[in-house]
């Protein structure tokens, strides 16, 4: 009898995690991991400091190099190869090598779908000029910083102020360049901050030089040696610059498994149970390619986030590999928490926003609070809270923090509140530390849970 | 018939806040407030750093004159006001000015008792020599850093490794004295810390040059004219110092309750119920002397906190004010967490230490780690952790950070944690903030969760 089959598709965060628990888990398995680009096991967020030229190279991203993570784990790593087919009730996929062509139908006893996303460019930003670039890929990232170091200087406009929008403002701002962020409606970090906390990071971005309009970009002007010359806004401008980034958002490659009949949710992420298993039996997916379960909303959608990749990445591997024995491996469900640092401003949210918990038909309210980071006799920073929280039940729903000082790691404990369940009075109870030149005696969260009491008080 | 009477005994943080809460609750009542001291209103956690002569006046640390807080709460302020005696039956106490030693016999419909802490200062270190300082109330500290402020140099032996001790030395290397720090047994902040993770503080104190000794003061070497020369210690040795810190502990202001029959508890504080009112009817009690009630075991001690005094002082100052209208306030059981910093060095702990839940009966286990604060490719600075756990519940129940940065913010996640009876499954769950720059992609906490996960499985 042939040893067990398992092919991981996609070797990023989760689909190395999960090669490396199914070969924990069974140590006779034929693994197979598959990935379309030449890297494998990169840090993709670290990639706006690279590109910054703050790493000093590239092989400082990656953790295990194709041969490296081989030799490990005894796995049989393919780079460069393409999926073409995945055929679910009769376990094969077919694969195209795109260095020679060739062309294998491969069976599996377990597949694991680690696909991840793609960049979403629009049609009115594609071109064939090498002055358009999107950060998603490590190729992706060498380019830039390449196009970087070449010309020390010059004007970039970066389309689109989502994570992969910041982190380009922070890889660009970092190299020297000159930056415009055009950020549609004037919103940044659209679904972790609402309207007036991403004002409070335009005013910071806008005083240290970066230009925030609210503009969105609808076309290009490229000259005939392929050269970027403007970027047309739907305002009618037209922005002169030397560089474009098209940070317009991500898509879940989920369009094979969807072809292959497996079930995908209405933001294309596929879906799973708590095992992680999709609509297909022998079939499971990690990463960013999953829709996930959000704790607050019980709704499932993709939370694209490194921790998750790696929990998710065993998860998955640990349950392909088993082949039943045992119980299976469960995957909690996930609060959508994340943080952005550019420059010295750490930007965090957990939870819902505002928007997100109305539109969700909750009862929401929020309050908003300037504090600091320390007490007022220690130097310290200023640091912007909103609190969201829901009437009746009391229950804490998200939490916005932008600052210079403490805004990340104070986002970690309204997410250990949240998963929890706390009401805004567990908030308030909590025993915050209290240290001079670390922490006010009352926490900026201690003050945004006592006003929000007082906001659900009144409006009872 | 007159206004309902409420005195508040002790003036700080926690009688301040009651008195506060006092007055918002009941606009006619008359509020009187009674300090032995010079000073109310005052941030003595902020006391070391205002003896490093960081903090340029004493005035810094004072929120409220007694003027000051008389006219904005209509509250008669006392200071310098000594109470002699309370009695409980006829609702009296009995009081002296200490500037004319006047005695006065005053009614009271609510008492609530605010009397905080006082060093404790061992027989072997007491002499009349103003070269032995303590660190309690503002008066020391103005009286620390006149010292100081007078003598540059100097060198200063600080007994005991407790909060003040390191306070202390914050201070004292703050002004450029060379200190000794005598930690009985090599531990700092017993009850706070386990014996390993204390190495981690001695080691950092020894290597900016704090000598730290593993002995215990017996006695003190005078001269006639009243100057420190050395202080002797169980090892026989005798250590020539121009200065001595006795930061030997505290213990709560609870006589005068006793010997009026109010209930104690074990280590001195006043016992009360989750109104916060003592076994006194018409008394309750706020701020240090409290005996609160600790989550992870139920038990009742003094948990000597800013927010616990200024929380508890909201909940007596309503409750003492409300004269049986409405339902009354509650303080929430509490979380032993506490945060300290010496110059760089970040300690903060929460829970319950190994130790202190193995005294408790409980089957406990902690693992160490040794992690970093940011991704390997940022600026990054050490990070340890240890975290305790409980066999079969597989409930966190304690952590203990010390770093350079990060160690402070991440204590408050865990207590988060711990008040929702978290277990370590949950702290893995746990939607930790990845941003390269202030949290690495497996956050300590994450790490030290896996780990504690893995010493469980491997002790069932």
């Amino acid at each position: 009898m042939p040893a067990r089959r398992i092919i991981i598709v996609g070797a990023v965060a989760a689909g190395t995690a999960a090669a490396a628990e199914a070969r924990r888990t069974s140590p006779d398995a034929e693994i197979i991991l598959i990935d379309q680009g030449p890297d494998i096991s990169y840090s993709a967020c670290e990639m706006p400091i690279y590109v910054a030229g703050e790493i000093a190279s590239d092989e400082r991203l990656v953790r295990f190099t194709p041969e490296a993570f081989s030799e490990r784990f005894r796995v049989d790593v393919r780079t460069l190869t393409r999926v073409l087919a995945i055929e679910v009730e009769s376990r094969h996929i077919a694969v195209e090598d795109e260095r020679t062509g060739d062309k294998e139908r491969l069976w599996f006893d377990a597949l694991i779908l680690a696909t991840g996303v793609r960049a979403h460019v629009p049609d009115a930003l594609k071109t064939a000029s090498h002055h358009v670039h999107v950060l998603r890929r490590l190729e992706d990232a060498r380019a830039l910083r390449a196009r970087l170091e070449r010309d020390k200087q010059g004007h970039a406009v970066v389309a689109g102020a989502g994570y992969v929008g910041l982190d380009g403002v922070e890889g660009l701002t970092g190299s020297g360049w000159r930056v415009t962020l055009l950020a549609s409606g004037g919103r940044l970090l659209r679904g972790g901050l609402d309207a007036e906390m991403s004002q409070h990071v335009v005013r910071w971005l806008t005083s240290r030089g970066v230009q925030v309009r609210e503009e969105r970009a609808i076309g290009l002007d490229v000259s005939p040696d392929g050269r970027i010359r403007a970027v047309r806004t739907d305002a009618g401008e037209r922005i002169g610059c030397d560089l474009v980034l098209a940070a317009t958002g991500t898509r879940p490659n989920s369009e094979l498994a969807r072809s292959a009949g497996l079930k995908v949710g209405p933001s294309g992420g596929l879906l799973v149970n708590e095992s992680l298993q999709t609509s297909g039996a022998a079939i499971w997916a990690c990463g960013d390619v999953v829709a996930y379960t959000e704790m607050l909303t019980g709704k499932a959608h993709p939370v694209p986030l490194a921790l998750n990749a790696f929990r998710s990445g065993r998860v998955a591997g640990k349950n392909a590999a088993r082949g039943g024995v045992g119980r299976p491996a469960t995957m909690q469900r996930v609060i959508h928490a994340a943080g952005v640092s550019v420059a010295d401003l750490e930007i965090g949210h957990t939870g819902l926003t505002l928007e997100g918990a109305l539109r969700a038909g909750l009862e929401a309210v929020a309050v908003d609070i300037r504090h600091r980071s320390a007490s007022s006799n220690s130097p310290n920073k200023p640091l912007y809270v909103r609190l969201v929280g829901e009437r009746g039940t009391r229950r804490l729903l998200g939490a916005q923090l932008i600052g210079e000082d403490g805004a990340a790691q104070r986002t970690n404990t309204v997410t250990a509140l949240l998963r929890s369940g706390a009401s805004v009075d567990d908030a308030y109870a909590m025993d915050y530390l209290y240290t001079p030149k670390l922490a006010p005696a009352h926490d900026a969260l201690f003050v945004a849970a006592r006003q929000l009491q007082k906001r659900l008080e009144a409006s009872r």
